[in-house]
């Protein structure tokens, strides 16, 4: 495919660790609940709706980068398409969060599960993908995503999210070969869904680990740590340009390990020091983050001096600024923006 | 007061790093939900009403001893009886957890805050706790506890348990000074209050800090270590016969300033590896922990291995075994008599 030339290609750089003349900067969750223009839009449709049908999910997409001069876009979608295409139904409950009528219960139930057809059952967000990488006309690098398997495998236990994770934790422990059966499964599908995702416009990737934290570290080498591996070896393989950035929220005694996953990026989320992490993780990888998203709650005068010790604490170079965690829905968008130009003028020396 | 001689001090030698002959082990909310006498009892009566009735709360306490060979009672009460004592309303709804029905909204509520009479307005735990030390009649020490002033501020701003505890940590980035001001009143609430706990009976003592997760290294560095440390240095010098306990959940970077803070034990979360803690911590303290609670869901033999790979990884020394975080109510009691007799087994060379 032919796309636009980009013309903002500082998140790509930095993710690369080649110099950059100031620190790239993206939100996680910025195209969402707290943007009226989104709101609007979903007050006429369904979350899953939206993301089913590529115009509006591009429309969706394009929205921050239509206030905000973001250097990326992140392509509006969900992690659970994956477990839907493998054959679990999800609802979104509105004020509640997902939810599986149907989740996995015991191994015997892995037999419910398919195979899929990436092309044809996640066709819609390649196709989301390939009309936003257009309209997006090379103002910034498209993101795609996908969520780890162990996140993934915890949502299609649990059923929704939950405050302890039991069904699924208990998994781990009483059927420990079920469990690796399930995450191998899952992760075939995932690197075959990232790479159809490069191929249809997305110039980055993000894997979202957003229950890492829920583990054990020994929990989290065996099943967590093998699967994001293999990820980053096989999609790396088949494409080896395109950087990948692994956020595993709350895996703060993996960083090391994550370091040398394959992974260009580490994100991380608002309790890790950047000083210290720059430390054990040597200048191996691009950091992202990691501002407190309450941060966004202050005046934004005290955003400008968070993002001040923050950018201070990462340095100029191997930084991709962003939230430690999705902006809330709450947050008034002007404190967004408080957020991105302080990080673009105090990086860029306007400041 | 002259309470039955200590027929089992392991848990304190082991608190004041002095040789002991096994780990001793006790269970975080270990009198509760998960046991159906607990569940019996409070079948009759609200929450606050056992927590408020000595008898009652000390029949509780005792429960778990009955059953299990325990080297620890805790007392049967609730970090939130000191924001009560302080004015606000607490009401334990069901299913859900606390519910403030009036909050601290803005810094101008601080006025609605009044200083206790800590012996008339929480005598209810004094007397629970005479009693059951009497009850307990020296099986094993009783520990005492308190919730740490941040958490404490965040129930009380943002009126009961939340995803994201925005309007507490709106308070930190808006109105630091109001927050400090809050903070110190609690603190000093708390080091009254630990004393009168000794004083009645506690032979340790625990400081929750449920919620120093949600913190950022700094923020937990401004707004919740220096209060810790006060009652750590205040409660140690009226009181320094008394191991003080200190369980700051997620706060991982903050391990070496904690092994520095005054406290004689630091209760890890089960994210954190022993090995690791026991390098950042140098030996200086001893460590309590840290088990993941949803290993309790694995059968018997799979638990006896996780202990005993969690013994090993501490050492035998300065270690009071425990789980990572409270026993869930849906754990079977079998289970938790699993962990607690392979503790005893394994480390005292019985197994």
């Amino acid at each position: 495919m032919v796309f636009p030339p980009l013309k903002n290609d500082l998140l790509l750089r930095a993710a690369r660790r080649e110099p950059t003349e100031r620190t790239p900067v993206w939100i996680m969750r910025q195209a969402g609940r707290y943007l009226p223009e989104y709101r609007a839009l979903r007050a006429e449709d369904e979350f899953f709706t939206v993301v089913r049908t590529p115009e509006l999910a591009a429309e969706v997409t394009l929205q921050p980068l239509a206030r905000f001069p973001l250097d990326a876009a992140i392509i509006f979608s969900d992690i659970l398409v994956v477990p839907q295409a493998m054959g679990l139904e999800v609802q979104m409950v509105k004020g509640k969060g997902p939810h599986f009528p149907r989740p996995l219960g015991a191994p015997e139930d892995l037999a419910r599960l398919r195979t899929p057809d990436i092309a044809s059952d996640l066709g819609y967000v390649f196709e989301a993908l390939t009309l936003t990488r257009q309209q997006l006309d090379g103002r910034a690098p498209l993101i795609g995503f996908c969520g780890a398997p162990w996140t993934l495998m915890a949502y299609m236990i649990e059923g929704g999210g939950s405050k302890t994770f039991s069904r699924s934790k208990t998994w781990l422990f009483r059927y420990p070969e079920a469990s690796h059966t399930l995450l191998g499964r899952i992760t075939d599908v995932l690197i075959e869904y990232l790479v159809a995702q490069v191929e249809a416009g997305a110039q980055a990737l993000q894997v979202f680990d957003s229950w890492a934290g829920l583990l054990s570290p020994e929990a989290f080498e065996v099943f967590a740590l093998p699967y994001l591996r293999r990820i980053a070896a096989e999609v790396g393989a088949h494409k080896p340009d395109v950087p990948k950035i692994v956020f595993a929220r709350g895996a703060h005694y993996a960083l090391e390990a994550l370091a040398e996953s394959g992974y260009e990026v580490i994100g991380l989320d608002w309790t890790m020091d950047p000083k210290e992490a720059r430390r054990r993780t040597g200048g191996r990888v691009t950091l992202q983050g990691n501002l407190d998203p309450a941060t966004l709650y202050a005046p934004p005068e005290v955003i400008r001096e968070e993002v001040k010790k923050m950018l201070a604490a990462f340095g100029p170079q191997g930084h991709i600024a962003n939230l430690g965690h999705g902006i809330h829905p709450d947050h008034d968008p002007e404190h967004a923006r408080a957020f991105i130009e302080a990080v673009q003028e105090i990086s860029g020396g306007d400041a």
